[in-house]
């Protein structure tokens, strides 16, 4: 039993509001903090397509809560053949990102359940969301103890994008293990890497931490590899959108170049991610899709053009960084070190 | 005698207008093109501080200019005291960027012709300054040919900041090379990473290289690894702020990280920049100042706000790429594969 202690987040980002859900709008964070209310299923697949939503565990949870309402809209029209009327919602869900794959875990959960269902599905299905939502929150808590477990004492650590309070149930992944290091005074603070095009380091995981009183410092994606040189930073910590069963690591672009530098400089990378991240059906990275997003996203900067009109530009979305080079993979379970196909195995057998 | 041809670019962003000096405001492009007439040396400085001119030849040349002005208003002040007279001016433009060496080296340039000087000494610094500006162009003309025999025959390249025409006299050190290898069909196309925190590749090479007809596809920089990994890109080209006589470059930051990343991947790395980027005196590039500009340019992209307000941030400008990530250094005088202290002395003869 680990005897650190955890801090909680202040953040909610996705929140059930007795009859319908509610996300806050990443897109505008931080200079808005606007809620938003979804009555429907199809327009939380949207919701996430567009990224009102991010980040890999939350993805799965208002996937899992789309699926109450859809259920509920199904039963209304259709009663007893509601499995069958709730489908191209369940399909219009599984498309709205393709790398996530707590997304396909969190929809696979609910379907399971469905055969059981007697009448209308629409409480079941809610208890089930709720359950989904609450076991990441634990499994975020359990992740940040045994990623600080073995960060010891430490000195800074540098993360990515942002996989915070914001991306989770409400505690993170990596932002859930900087957070116990640092309630635990295992380090000192934390370097933020922009992450562009969609800025996740800037506008969320740089306010996440400020909100929780986290020092932390912003740079340029061009920057970190100045600033490991220097060497006060001991770790990278980062998220997840998918684990093959190799520990190839697809996590958002950039990440791969994060862990190339770390390698150079001697700095240890940690990913920390649930369970449901890990896909056993990847035997690695190489199968795992990479979303390519609009070239806006490049060409603009924060809905501003900054690029030429007739420039092109690529935007692949994620990069999948090998697993040698990653010192260690926590989830929830526990901590696999060096990981490849075989040491991955003690995490399938928990 | 290269048989390669060179393909001059249409840009202009430094001319001398009969009396006074015009310079291309390099902000706001490439959304607008605006032209900013100057006639002084001390708006000059503040335009080199502000970036209105960037890149490391062009500051050097804008230099040249405004000692033109200077030394012109110190005649029309103080007469035969204008050596003493033009000394704040002088100063003020040293101290207007800490990093590129080619500043200094035209400020030492024009300073050394002051003693031969008889009278007013308007016309013959605007001749020697004339003189820097043409040498440049010239300079960059070699190296693009020098750069362009070493790259044989590639498929793409990719290039960071902006290393173009408008960051020289006319032609560009890393573009020159790019513009080269492109006119003789050695190379299909040109990956620009957008350089944060100033999008230099965004704003100034992508549009540059369309403006040419050279087919560039813009990137974010957290996207290079990844596309270095689908192994179409032969050689990364940059250019230099300043060279360390052990053939350590300091560059815009982001390039270290783009070295080492070439390393792992097997991608070659070259330098190009004119022998006045070489600063002798600094036996390695530990010894190289480091520009840490405003927090604001991380925190903000033109003028709005990207982070939260009470966000921290660092803003180092440049970093320093060690010798041993550079496959070679190429200047207007000749080429060193694999540069070290003993292999850089082969240009100091030159």
């Amino acid at each position: 039993m680990s005897s650190l202690r955890t801090l909680d987040s202040r953040i909610k980002a996705i929140e059930w509001q007795g009859d319908h859900l509610r996300l806050l709008d990443q897109r505008i964070l931080p200079l808005q903090q606007k809620y938003i209310d979804y009555q429907n299923s199809d327009a939380i697949a949207e919701a996430i397509t567009d990224m009102v939503v991010r980040g890999a565990p939350a993805i799965g949870i208002t996937a899992a809560y789309a699926i109450v309402l859809a259920a509920r809209d199904a039963y209304a029209s259709a009663q007893d053949q509601w499995r069958e009327a709730i489908q191209p919602a369940l399909e219009k869900l599984a498309a709205a990102r393709p790398t996530a794959v707590n997304l396909h875990w969190a929809l696979a959960q609910m379907q399971q359940s469905f055969a059981a269902i007697d009448g209308n599905p629409y409480e079941y299905l809610l208890g089930k969301a709720r359950q989904i939502h609450q076991d990441d929150i634990d499994a975020c808590h359990a992740m940040g103890k045994n990623g600080a477990e073995i960060i010891g004492q430490a000195n800074k650590v540098m993360t990515h994008c942002n996989a915070g309070a914001l991306a989770t149930g409400g505690y993170g992944t990596a932002l859930g293990v900087i957070r116990t290091a640092f309630a635990n005074q295992q380090i000192s603070g934390v370097y933020s890497c922009e992450t562009r095009p969609w800025l996740q380091g800037a506008r969320l995981t740089a306010w996440e931490l400020a909100q929780d009183n986290i020092p932390v410092t912003l740079i340029a994606d061009t920057a970190p590899s100045h600033i490991l040189k220097q060497g006060e930073v001991d770790w990278i910590i980062v998220g997840s959108d998918r684990i093959a069963a190799n520990g190839d690591v697809a996590n958002k672009i950039g990440t791969y170049q994060l862990a190339i530098s770390a390698k150079y400089h001697g700095v240890k990378v940690m990913v920390a991610a649930p369970q449901s991240t890990i896909d056993w059906a990847m035997q690695s990275g190489d199968e795992i899709p990479i979303e390519n997003r609009s070239a806006d996203e490049v060409t603009h900067f924060a809905g501003k053009r900054s690029a030429a009109e007739d420039v092109a530009a690529e935007n692949p979305a994620f990069d999948v960084t090998p697993a040698d080079l990653v010192d260690a993979i926590v989830t929830e379970k526990g901590v696999v070190e060096r990981p490849d196909s075989e040491r991955m195995k003690v995490l399938r057998s928990i």
